[in-house]
């Protein structure tokens, strides 16, 4: 095994391993609004749900070297509010013409040819083409270092395409297809699944 | 599309639409001491890296319904330190093993087959079949409703399986092999992988 010391290690190099291993995060499509109502979407990989009860998810933002907002976390400031959107495979060209650096104000989601719904709960939209979307409103925000920030928002309101969620709740995989970022330039589909359920304990001599 | 109103939906209900759609989770294998030196070890897929600099990762951990800690949470109580180890698919049925219901004191690792190494900066072990291990300090921990909380820890130390990153510190998503949550008992490969780089702004004319 090869060892790294991340108190000697630069910002860039520390990144790297990171993201490298760190595999494979699922992405957030975020859409937002300006306070004039100018639609912004940028796709996010430092994202997970972190709670079930509260419905909490979070966002790890970078922020701009010069200490300036990215327009995701300067909307968020202004609004209060955001919309995740989950990323299927189809919509991976899209996804990466949202990450591009537009200027300010552009509608990413026009170039990227995406259609902007109306939010129910919250004035950011949802994209209808996501399999999959979630209304949140900014619970807490943390502020890391020079220009990093962790966002939580609260789920409000979920959007799913028609079929992607049977009476029982039970989401289908196969309806999301979703996409995942690795490293550098790479990402993954989720098809190659297996199931596999956690045993029960008394099943282990050992531990009786 | 069908919507979901999070504000009347149950908990049980809202944790299924997430689980479901918020994927592939990433998985942190991971592993404390309790303030007798006895190992604990448990699989969590509400975790991703949310900040690069400084190098913070995030556990999203439910504890038991009577309030009481996990024994990963009591644990980081304890010390203060946690490592995260990176799941493969040839560790799959060990993290499952991890997953299962021992009680406090028992190690799973040794249940489930698996190597603990002394960690360099922290009193936790980290996994010698793990193809990457994070030794992390805790930074901070939010408390979330009854029984939620979140526990951010700022990585120290890294180990990576021989071979598995190159000179210019990039890693391999093969020798990764990584495994991820989706909702049920259902996980997924990242092996099923493509490129795709994010354009140029400039290249967009609408954008201009």
């Amino acid at each position: 095994m090869t060892e790294f010391d991340f108190e000697t290690l630069s910002a860039h190099e520390r990144y790297k391993l990171m993201i490298g291993a760190i595999v494979p995060r699922p992405i957030a499509l975020v859409t937002t609004v300006d306070s004039q109502g100018r639609i912004n979407a940028a796709p996010f990989s430092f994202f997970n749900c972190l709670s079930a009860e509260p419905p909490i998810l979070a966002l790890g933002v970078e922020n701009h070297a010069d200490m300036g907002f990215k327009d995701t976390s300067a909307n968020i400031r202004e609004t209060e509010v955001f919309t995740v959107n989950i990323v299927s495979h189809a919509m991976a060209e899209a996804m990466h013409v949202c990450a591009a650096k537009f200027a300010p104000g552009v509608d990413e989601l026009k170039i990227a040819g995406l259609t902007a719904r109306p939010g129910t709960a919250v004035s950011a939209p949802w994209i209808a083409e996501s399999p999959a979307a979630f209304e949140c409103r900014r619970h807490l925000s943390l502020s890391l270092g020079k220009s990093r920030e962790i966002i939580l928002g609260r789920i409000v309101r979920a959007h799913f395409a028609e079929g992607a969620v049977n009476e029982r709740l039970h989401v289908d995989p196969a309806a999301m297809d979703a996409i995942a970022r690795l490293g550098g330039d790479t990402c993954t589909t989720i098809r190659d699944r297996f199931d596999m359920a956690t045993p029960k304990a008394e099943s282990f001599a050992q531990a009786v």
